[in-house]
């Protein structure tokens, strides 16, 4: 299991990065990076806001390392940064009860294919 | 697979759960809450935190149906709420790039124990 990041920093990463989904705009801005790199404006449209609050919340998801951008001529294109959301994912999942990691593993264990006995 | 909540009060509710998530407090406090349920004063020992902001954390946690509390007495108890994290998680699994659910389920294949074929 990936490990999310630890310590002050990481604790300041998670921090930024789950405030930065708590925004519908930001995550489905998220949403549509997965399918590729967007410019700004491919990115605004969608939602149909000022092209600086878009910048804004852009700003937002670069500063917790959910994407990342680049300008080439006029036009800065963002993409998704690759395993962007493994850290609060890994947080997520560490939350865990004990006994549901267990029965996970019940779990696991019994829907594995089973060698079938061959009856002839 | 889980699917997250949708709709404008599912967003809502990705919103505040995403938000009450993106404090290492709050987060600290979960994680807690994980091993069993605590009264207010428990979960403010580690922090050696005044108990109103204690329980300020602990209301956006309630807010964000992470929590849930009961008041026993003069004692409330706070616990969390069973599959709390279940949208939080399922919205982000829902993120993967496509091609990375290709992989995953190449990875899945190839970790998948093989039938062996006895020598002898």
């Amino acid at each position: 299991m990936t490990k999310y990041p630890e310590g002050a920093e990481g604790e300041a990463q998670l921090d930024r990065m789950f405030r930065a989904l708590g925004d519908s705009t930001r995550r489905a801005m998220v949403a549509r990076l997965v399918h590729g790199p967007a410019s700004v404006s491919q990115l605004a449209e969608p939602f149909g806001m000022a092209l600086p609050t878009v910048v804004q919340h852009l700003r937002v998801l670069e500063a917790a390392q959910l994407v990342s951008s680049e300008k080439v001529g006029r036009v800065r294109t963002y993409q998704l940064v690759p395993d962007a959301l493994v850290p609060a994912n890994a947080w997520i999942v560490a939350q865990r009860r004990p006994q549901e990691s267990r029965l996970d593993r019940l779990g696991d264990f019994l829907t594995q294919p089973q060698p079938t006995e061959k009856k002839d």
